[in-house]
């Protein structure tokens, strides 16, 4: 199972193959998770976000954790090679390319992960090209797709390294018409082959959305990817910067098909009005959901609601609660929070094993 | 790639482990399609559908073709046992209970599979124990579903002998809010590991949903089923009762996430109202589809429209017409029509490739 991961673990050499890395999951994938995800062999992300004024702030505490970490191959890697052994995310359509590329600058990243811009791929010609140039090469440019023509277009304009793609299942936000991996990867990955005159400009593929153990990995490796990116797994992580009542509603959460929704609301009930419109996010169904969709509430009443709910803390996640709990449909799979480096063994482990079962050795 | 399928081929004596059955596709899976799916080692089913008037003339028809096949397998073995070596599939809202069962009684069926009750799992148990009378328990029970908690509830009121987990990529008719296989096939299989005290009373978990080809099967295997039924592959295939021009569509369509959608609307231009209010069903793009969601034409004039593309025969399909072509989000991985033989023969080949070398041998 390592064939096809050798670019990975030539730019990223502390990693395992398959790669498993974590999303930049906004307010979540903080220094600890980042981290942690690195030194358990896989790639972590910090979350940028559309508001990179904490950027600079948690690139520095994540070079302070990485210069104090036990793990002597992420530190040395470090050292030696002045570059981060984590990456950081975006969401274009909100963050300032001024502040983002003198972050980078400094801490030299491994790896950017762009999503969303406004117009795709248009509006990361200049993104890739400042960061490529700020760090001469080093940081790699990875970019979040949910259709095969966002990739097509972004592997011809951008050239990217990697391309997250991203199935319907996922937690968050995503492409509201799309769909799961289990065709969106190879759909994407015979096209990028027809598009592409030699295999060695092809960017790598990682699988994202509903992958949450050995299973779904080793379904993504079958689809055609050369690892996952997992997201809602790790908001049921140690290191997990999560409140314990989103927490526990992951845990809690099962049946994510029926149980999960994807909608604009938690967006509106929070005012956050940025999202390009092709763009939703997927939650766990709860009382701003149903209040707007099926009781046809307005937004002022059920955001002056949510905000009522927010003094309840902990207590205002759940079914009939309504603090937001983003999630993919793999919710109902979760049913214990584990430190990282459990998440990634068991990973790796179980997809090892259920291909070699499969494989009859 | 056989230990897991064991049950399925002790019942089903022709077929290949890992199974692959053809959905029994209303108006197109009719005998031509299930016989050449069972002559190429899968299970080929009928649509019985939800008007089961032509359900005899198409058993009739089945068992004349079964007699005169080449295929000595299947013909031995419904000389020797007087079971058809093929399915019929009903949605069950509108079948004729008395009806069906007198036709199973009759042409002895091997399997019969259940879709879309008005309540599930009640509405199936006078179905399922009057099929189990008819043919002594030969006739096997298959029962689609969609979640987590349908599976459950039906495995503990019919004890089915196989459950078809349907994803969200799935063309035609399905739960509106669902989830991939990806992660439904995984949570079905561990609620059913739960709730069952002894692994053998488990029922077969077969993956349905944006399975078109060797990849989606390995992966379906990784997730736990043991084996896959395919429908809008067989769209394109010689041995389909379809249209020209509902085929060419299936051929044309990319990008399946993007270019299909899950609506009401198909059903509403066609005048069909039966469906419970839970299922939609996935189809390309087409001009009813914009007409009525981006446009808010009525449903009154839409109906008149469509009735006015009938008239346009194989040129009412595609974008920009009015023909309705369900189909799932694997349909940008269809290219050609082929045989059905050469279907299944490269779909069993491509995954049992893929694990191999997946496993490194």
């Amino acid at each position: 199972m390592t064939a096809s991961n050798s670019v990975l673990q030539s730019t990223y050499p502390w990693t395992k193959a398959p790669l498993i890395a974590s999303a930049p999951m906004l307010n979540i994938a903080l220094p600890p998770l980042a981290i942690s995800v690195s030194e358990a062999g896989g790639l972590g992300f910090l979350a940028g976000g559309f508001d990179v004024s904490n950027l600079e702030r948690n690139l520095e505490e994540t070079t302070r954790l990485v210069r104090e970490s036990k793990n002597t191959e992420i530190r040395n890697f470090h050292a030696e090679t002045g570059i981060l052994p984590m990456g950081v995310g975006f969401i274009n359509w909100g963050a300032d390319l001024e502040i983002a590329v003198a972050a980078i600058e400094k801490y030299k990243p491994c790896a950017v992960w762009f999503f969303a811009p406004r117009s795709q791929p248009d509006d990361l010609r200049a993104w890739a090209e400042r960061v490529r140039a700020a760090t001469d090469g080093r940081t790699k440019i990875w970019v979040q797709v949910g259709a095969v023509i966002e990739a097509v277009d972004v592997a011809e304009a951008l050239r990217p390294d990697v391309l997250v793609v991203q199935g319907s299942d996922a937690g968050g936000h995503g492409l509201a018409r799309s769909a799961s991996v289990i065709t969106l990867v190879p759909e994407v990955r015979d096209a990028l082959h027809v598009n592409h005159a030699t295999k060695d400009a092809l960017p790598v593929i990682l699988a994202a959305g509903g992958i949450v153990d050995g299973r779904g990995m080793a379904a993504s490796l079958s689809l055609g990817s050369s690892g996952v990116v997992m997201g809602t797994r790790f908001l049921a992580s140690s290191e997990a910067t999560v409140a314990r009542g989103y927490q526990a509603e992951v845990l809690r959460a099962s049946d994510g098909g029926r149980n999960t929704v994807r909608s604009t609301v938690y967006d509106r009930v929070r005012g956050i009005g940025g999202w390009p419109e092709r763009y939703d996010g997927r939650g766990v169904v709860n009382e701003s959901y149903v209040d707007s969709v099926e009781r046809g509430m307005d937004d002022e009443e059920n955001r002056r609601l949510y905000q009522e709910e927010v003094k309840k803390g902990d207590d205002g996640w759940g079914p009939t609660g309504r603090m937001t709990t983003y999630a993919g449909t793999g919710v109902g799979l979760i049913k214990e929070a584990l430190p990282v480096a459990t998440i990634l063994e068991r990973v790796r482990c179980e997809a090892t094993g259920l291909i070699r079962n499969l494989a009859g050795i």
